[in-house]
């Protein structure tokens, strides 16, 4: 079998102004980058303003498995056969971050015959945009510290500052450290840690910037740290949101691609699902809308943290409203989901699939209570018999529910024409009754309980004395009117990573808030959330090299 | 008076198509990034192979003061005023580090009617090269961290890593920290810095770098710390070399740009003249020389630093010759290096002058000890007296001296014709006798001695305790077979910053020595060197901004 690079490097790309100019893009709506990327124009959403949108089409999952979704592959391949049932598509997914692919991914691209391309280029650096987030996040770190030590005219408190340094890299040692070490003329020495990139704030507000006076607001009103007195402050009494702008002002325009089959692709922007809200960014979403009939766009983990994200957060930043939502499932990860370890996925077992349906049927639930109609992606692989996939189409069927067997990985858009046909017809034919599953003027205590019962399923939110007195000091604040970004462990609808299938009777526990007021909105944390990934004893990146003509190999 | 951003965004660039046809380069030998940014393919070099070279001019200038010389304006103009006088001509410069130019320098791309366009990208993050040095070199650091904390099976002393990660930025506080705190999940502690990036042995790595499999093989051997019992642990034997090359793969290609006049410019490579050897890549300036009938490149601050690591280490690495220098000068500098206070040059002083320009006798001294012809470039500033200017002209005229009056700020290349005609008389009919200064079979002493006293006018050279320990471990590891990068101040021809003009009867003293293996020097450090620089109360960076337009401001 083909390894994903192999596929990737035999595709056949069309030079990316034969793409720019199927989506009928003028030469100044665009720039090249190489000749398979562009960068579109951040005024182009503007000069579209009274085309149409799209409709917009949010792939998710069940929670997450070892065993693998392929919810990225899923959404290329049914971008792909969308377009091979002449529905006008555009895909919109997120960048992916150097740490992990350097660490245990390999790559993020799609996989097999769905992927996006040039994907050596997407997995590295890309256009720079993750790179032009850390240095404006480091730039904002090395003012800090440089206002800090020439007076502190603002009397911020050291101990108070949270905003973090950042690389794009998974770099365990540099999760707590001390600086301004050596002296007074190495600065003063405070604790500080490094996030990976795509956790940091200025990632979300990249992501959640409508334009570029947007983008600058929301840098200005990044809260960094609190005064000796405890009041916040702000980007705008440090004057760099102007600087921050400009380093940033490229890095907002979406970048344009293509798959495998030539599909157009918008590729933009990565939010960590935690910290973060894990959407591609609004602007490539809603640029994506008015180019293409259609968008196909994922939000990250399962539909209980990427998908209530992107309903309660983004799609509120964005002004606009999905159409429908695809939820991905496996026959492997619903048998790990009822009980069956790792190893032992390969074989036959119908008692513990049945058992594992229950987080799909969870995660079918909470989409329904937005309002929204769906259909279920199952995604076949190799090991998976056919007993278990008409286990599972029946089990659909039953309810009433369009579910479809994708084959696209090996297949690419061929197999997964079933899936956008259902897609389509649910589109045109279901009815739709978006509703956010909170309203904003709620407390955020109401909020959380909103999202804790309706999407997790627990039976109510338990706060520690810290998150108590912060809940205190939003109010006099007056951050209480912001959306909630839950950091959550992916793997169980519960706060409780072990916790598989569709847990009940439990109580998720708020440790503590993180506000990101620039993002617009409040973290609320729930036990460990990693914002910085460590390496494994044997990254990806030592089987990484240059062959003699310069092509890349060991990426997947 | 106009600024310089205002010059750049008024000035009519061509499409970067228009300027690669001009060169004659085939579609497959560049790519687009955005309209007016190109790469340059790596592969070049050996397609032109049997092409004739053009001539290599070199750039230089007397000792840096706070006074400013406009060597890179020089450089600019003299390329515009080349192609003026119908010389095909290509400039090669290195790129900016965002550290400086968002502290005190505001951009480094010439300046007035002489500038590299378009200089807000250059400025900024241009093509990403230096992000992918940054991250490329953190990779690294992250590499060594997880080795140490995931067994250790190299036996690294965590006290002996030498290699310390990277920021492209002035960050004080980063100087000196302690990383791995917070117990085991978070690595193992130890103490570590950071570099700004441009002082990273990556950045000059890249810079020296032939083509891609030399990359590779100089990646592989650095020396990034050293086991318990003293031995140098390698990249290559962590196992990184092929992922450091992917990473670094599309930064290797030199970047095509123009200037005002539309003249083109390979812009590549920037690193420090200190802690290296402060020229643009080896790879620009080969690629220039086979495009061009000739190249006018620059090296970092003055002659004794810049020029002697261009002629010592550059041309040795990129095995080519230079057929003349230029050495700018100014009235301000010279009066300057006369003694006379910063807040005092506007008034004419020609004692001081007189006394100042032993400082400039020194460099030409310097240069025909090298075996190449020069010209002096006078770059005239507002303040100068015409009495100034003509004793330095008669100056140089009693000596029998080339010298030109360049107003190439004010009028661009019409302001360097007179500088451009004499740089070609000197070329086609000096003679030329290039030999460098050491052989690399002397040992360490003795080819710092002969710059000492042969570039620094110096007497002798003494060694700290720990520098002679460190030539005796050089000796046993077989490393003394390299050219030195010495890291001296620039402001002086001494090793103390304050010793201006042209001081006599000193002694240059080497503290410590850090062996560069990867790049392929052993750099000898005297006095404090700057290999992070701090920011003033009030960067640059504060006046940055975007207007409605996504126009940059602020720059210069």
């Amino acid at each position: 079998m083909k390894t994903d690079i192999q596929i990737a490097q035999e595709a056949k790309m069309k030079p990316i102004q034969d793409i720019a100019e199927g989506l009928h893009l003028d030469l100044e709506d665009w720039e090249p980058h190489g000749h398979y990327k562009a960068k579109l124009s951040d005024s182009l959403l503007e000069k579209l303003h009274d085309r149409p949108n799209g409709k917009v089409v949010l792939v998710t999952a069940i929670n997450p498995t070892p065993a693998g979704e392929g919810k990225s592959t899923v959404t290329v391949g049914l971008g792909q056969a969308m377009n091979r049932i002449n529905k006008k598509t555009i895909i919109a997914l997120r960048e992916p971050s150097l740490g992990p692919t350097m660490g245990i991914k390999g790559g993020a691209a799609g996989g097999g015959y769905s992927q996006v391309l040039p994907m050596e280029d997407i997995n590295l650096h890309f256009t720079g945009d993750i790179h032009a987030i850390t240095t404006a996040n480091n730039a904002l770190s090395a003012f800090i510290d440089n206002h800090i030590h020439r007076g502190n005219e603002l009397n911020i408190d050291a101990r108070k500052v949270g905003w973090k340094r950042v690389v794009d890299l998974n770099d365990r040692a540099l999760r707590q450290v001390v600086v301004g070490l050596g002296g007074p003329l190495r600065g003063v020495p405070r604790e500080d840690g490094f996030n990976i990139t795509v956790a940091s704030e200025i990632m979300a507000i990249l992501c959640l910037a409508k334009n570029l006076q947007d983008l600058k607001r929301r840098l200005s009103e990044i809260v960094f740290g609190y005064t000796y007195d405890d009041k916040p402050v702000t980007v705008k009494e440090l004057g760099m949101e102007g600087a921050l702008t400009l380093l940033l002002k490229d890095a907002l325009k979406p970048n344009l691609v293509q798959t495998i089959e030539n599909t157009p692709a918008i590729i933009h922007g990565g939010p960590f699902a935690n910290i973060a809200h894990g959407c591609n960014s609004v602007m490539a979403t809603n640029i994506a809308a008015k180019l293409g009939d259609y968008v196909i766009t994922e939000a990250g983990f399962g539909a209980d943290l990427g998908a209530e994200k992107f309903l309660d957060i983004k799609t509120r930043a964005g002004e606009f409203e999905p159409d429908a939502v695809v939820i991905v499932a496996t026959a492997r990860a619903l048998k790990m989901h009822g009980g069956v370890a790792k190893d032992e996925l390969s074989y036959e077992n119908i008692e513990a699939l049945k058992q594992g349906m229950e987080n799909l049927a969870k995660h079918m639930d909470t989409i329904s209570e937005y309002g929204l109609p769906y259909v279920i992606a199952l995604n076949r692989f190799p090991t998976d018999t056919e007993e278990e996939l008409s286990y599972i189409q029946k089990w659909c069927e039953e309810k009433g529910v369009h579910i479809s067997l994708t084959e696209v990985h090996a297949n690419g858009g061929q197999g997964g024409i079933d899936l956008a046909e259902k897609v389509v017809d649910t589109v045109e034919n279901s009815s739709k009754n978006f509703k956010r599953i909170y309203d904003l003027e709620e407390s955020i205590e109401d909020k959380i309980l909103k999202i804790a019962q309706k999407v997790y399923g627990a039976s109510g939110v338990e706060y520690s004395s810290q998150a108590k007195k912060q809940l205190a000091q939003f109010e006099q604040l007056g951050w209480t009117n912001l959306p909630i970004c839950m950091a959550k462990t992916q793997y169980s609808l519960s706060d409780d990573p072990t916790l598989l299938g569709r847990p009940t009777d439990f109580t998720i526990t708020i440790r503590e808030f993180s506000p990101s007021i620039g993002a617009g909105f409040i973290v609320a944390l729930t036990g460990d959330v990693m914002t910085m990934p460590g390496l494994p004893k044997k990254p990806a990146a030592l089987n990484m090299d240059v062959d003699e003509n310069g092509k890349a190999l060991g990426l997947f």
